[in-house]
């Protein structure tokens, strides 16, 4: 059994890390890190979880958990696992950081977008960005993986077989995404009241949000060239969800089929990439629950854009589901295992 | 006391203007009719009108109607109206139509998009399209009022200032919209159940909406110049509400405070449109209940666009209380009657 | 105009006041009391309030405030009112208490209850308790009004047409209550947040709520004797509303169309009381945003009890509704003014 | 590997049937019966399912799938299973009905609450009562099911130890239960809308819903008499869960202590039924998804009542969940296979 440990475990991110690897088979969670809630039992901030988890919460010393378990996930906010982790963990242990921290390759860039000074970026370079379908190679290989943002997981995976193939001019790229509201987390906030949230819907960082660069530098990768796109959440009164409507103009005259073979070409061996039939919409009914991403998209002749849509639940294949993707290929598991429940409906 | 009708008037948008109406001090409702309930107390259909209406549901024979009241709403599916308006109706009774029927002035594109054949085309040439704020004048003197639609109205409003003065290039235009379910109707779909739409968010109608046709031909005259755009609406799970978040390229550099004069001169006087302070952007929350459209933009310096984004009450502004608007300009009251509640929160 | 002032305007009941007062004819806002935003716009807390208030929110002093206006709403946590209040400021202004602080005649009562030390007994006796059907000729001479609950009024206005008439069994009482989230309180609370309340429900306070000796002692003087009974409120993931199914065992056989007569012989007049026909359950999509409350009832024979439903807005009867019928009450004002909105649905 | 067949597989119940025995080790589904959809590829119906079922709707010949499969799952409407059912079916296959069919073992009772005349009587002896927890050895035995409903389930669950350690007055019990809307099926209703449900709540079925004699039964099982007593539905705007809220006066004094005792004897190796810790009451969130039900209570010691709570997911534990273990007992597998899943939050 691998043993794991979970810094940040009470935050919604962390706590779907605990559901999903309770019913994994070959690992055991060690340690229940919560700053906020050394000593309780877990199960008394996570009801859900009464008789089934009987530890309590402990702090988050990475360097004494580091001894002690396989894999470290980190959900903690940005700048946590950037000023903890240190080559003699690394070692010791792997870590999977599900915050920004080594997400960006250009240091610069990651401290413009999150104001924030990087405290280790000596491992930057070494951190394998684990979006698992397109970097599973060097997933497998690495120590140090930065798990991807929900909202730029449901991006790239929407738009990066267009861009990996040329299909679209890279420059009218436009995003507009979706977000339930256990994006937001679970700190206790006005804004994110039920009655504040339920009933309406907005849009927020419009043109600020820090997964802006992120997404462009992945798919920048992806085209081989600079990228420079608009990317704008939106709040939606739901729990779980991301839904991501993109726009790009088409470079050439291309029929349905021939870019239905384009996503099929990168996501047919894909079990987590669901490319829906003709005409069908991602939805994030479908997905709940499960780290199954749909995607499709619509061709406008009219105005010569493309229409690519994806679906996927913010905590599963956003966050927790693919953290446990990336352990399962760091670890020589199957790639799967743990995350095959089939989306909750309704 | 003005008399009024109502085909139509146990739809959604029907019974909100009958909520509207009832508390109107110049109005007095003579005629609730409704297909599908002929007979039956309207108070049974809509309980909320307990002891508050003692009228039954009659059927939608226009010519009687006609003879009977000043002034009739058609809330009806698309085609009603076009089907029964004549020469002598207009004479006896002004009209306004709240579905497409004459909203579109080319009856080709009209029958296209709705796959529809006009039954009075004749009318078209002289019905206004009742976007108060921009068609104020001529809905005065209006006999036939093409009410418009709810995202339109949104659309339109939150995007007209920059296609009027030229700030923007119309070929870049991208609009995303996100509507509550009231905007899908109050047929039995099983799409529209409680657990079908609750918990999720869908794009639908990706390339074909029938709102496109209606932005593209109102903007058009603003800019003067064909326009051809991207709408995609969606499906939000809220009662009401439609938010939209529209994309277009800059066409010179403008700073903030020269977009916002040219959204001031447009909307200054406006009581009804709101131009919201720098940086906050519009919530379906803020307006809900209330005949107000919020509006604000952001300029993004990087990608050289602008996001241009509108919060209303598609039941009010984007329906019923446009359609009031347009009655109270028609027949002279003060036009802000009937819709001076503030907006409900929560 | 009467001048009036709200301390504690930026809660969910200070703010429906706000809303409520505007659309009063008779009234002008003077005061927008709000310790947490002192010098903040009001609109900048509410924006549904943009460019339809202009004040700033100011300080609690109600010694100053009592000099500038006619009356004084307190929507403020338990013992504010009791711990300001003075023979002066009655002399100068009337209040309305919308908190439990004169409620309660018995003071020790309200004291083991709300474990606090009540601070202005000498008060309660001529507090007049603000339940406008029951007591509305005390409530014309008024000087200081304690407001109802919302549980309660919806408990008191189901059952006491049967504990006042004598058909019901008061040893066997049961009522079980169900709220919308509003009623907790717009503090920042992780059990409040959108995620904890949406898709659950809950039963809280049970045997222990501070409803239950307000309803007990209210519905013991309708039946002229002692009442214990058992209160449960529920929290619903809904935004506004309050149902309440209560149970009691009949003294006699009793038909239909008695207890119908019973129910119909104290609200027969009542313009916001609703006996709804027969077999038609409460609901509260039927009263959202007015000042009606829905009741009704069901015989059981098998069990020889009865089963007595009501449904209102918490927050307009529940809580500011009720106020202001209050103050209308106190001025001689149209009992209804201010509150003719018809509910709001969907 | 044993082979299923499921009548009724395209309702909620049917689909969450699916959902549960895909991931169950031992199971294979043989046949997705569905009058409505035949031919229709399954996972266009339930898209959640898209590359993960293949399989087409089948019509619902029992009998042809009689010889088929080892064991048949009927979730289909009053009547339907007792119509079909036939001793040569029951020697070729068990049945599972999650209908009321076979519930109730005094047919006149059946045949006055569902109004419709029982078709094969003659195997209503020999139906087991499903619920596991009771009828553990003879469901082991079972041909034939009887799947308890939803709101029995959690009733029945909530209040048995009392009524089986006699520490109730059964003349007393008085259930309120409240339901998300899964409960009410995928038919195509205006009541079960989105815009109907949300923001609004109701009782229904007062005083006559068919889960009364059910529970009745049950519970005067357990008591050792004859019981009738008060049981209300109530709809929630959320898609899962059930929670009931269920009182009773108590036969003598106890302690919290006593009460603890009691349930904990029945429930302690109970791994389905968990008994909440002093003063925490069972919500609905921390079961979603799961198979289990939430107990607790609270004694009322001024009224001399208990308030007895449960919570369970209606359509797991309320429907398919206990479906699935009934099936597991049956064919002797571990009673907890497929239903192992951690409850799902938020």
């Amino acid at each position: 059994m691998v043993k794991v440990g979970i810094i940040g475990a009470t935050g919604y991110a962390g706590a779907e890390l605990v559901r999903l690897l309770i019913n994994h088979k070959d690992v055991e969670i060690k340690w229940y890190g919560s700053r906020s809630y050394i000593e309780k039992p877990y199960a008394e901030v996570y009801q859900n979880l009464f008789q089934i988890v009987e530890d309590k919460c402990l702090d988050d010393n990475m360097e004494e958990l580091a001894k002690q378990v396989d894999v470290i996930f980190t959900a903690t906010p940005q700048g946590f696992c950037a000023s903890m982790v240190t080559e003699d963990m690394l070692q010791q242990t792997k870590i999977i950081d599900l915050s920004a921290d080594f997400r960006i390759k250009d240091v610069t860039t990651y401290e413009k977008w999150y104001n924030i000074e990087h405290k280790s970026p000596q491992f930057i370079d070494e951190a394998v960005y684990g979006l698992c379908e397109i970097n599973r190679d060097q997933v497998k290989e690495a120590r140090l993986v930065a798990n991807p943002g929900c909202y730029t997981t449901c991006s790239i995976l929407s738009i990066y077989p267009l861009c990996k193939e040329g299909l679209i001019d890279t420059s009218t790229i436009i995003i507009d995404a979706k977000s339930g509201t256990s994006g937001a987390g679970r700190g206790a906030k006005v804004d994110n009241l039920f009655c504040e949230v339920n009933e309406s819907m907005k849009a927020y960082g419009v043109t600020t949000h820090r997964h802006t660069p992120e997404i462009e530098e992945q798919l920048g990768y992806a085209a081989g060239e600079k990228i420079l796109l608009n990317f704008t959440p939106h709040l939606v009164p739901m729990n779980r969800g991301i839904l991501v409507t993109a726009y790009a103009t088409l470079k050439k005259d291309v029929t349905y089929e021939e870019v239905k073979a384009v996503y099929d070409k990168h996501y047919e061996k894909e079990k987590f990439v669901r490319v829906l039939d003709k005409d069908v919409c991602p939805q994030t009914r479908w997905v709940k629950g499960s780290n199954y991403v749909d995607v499709n998209f619509k061709i406008d002749e009219r105005t010569n854009r493309i229409v690519m849509m994806g679906a996927l639940d913010n905590l599963v294949k956003g966050a927790a589901g693919q953290a446990v993707q990336n352990m399962n290929l760091m670890f020589g598991f199957e790639e799967s295992e743990g995350l095959e429940s089939v989306p909750m409906f309704p």
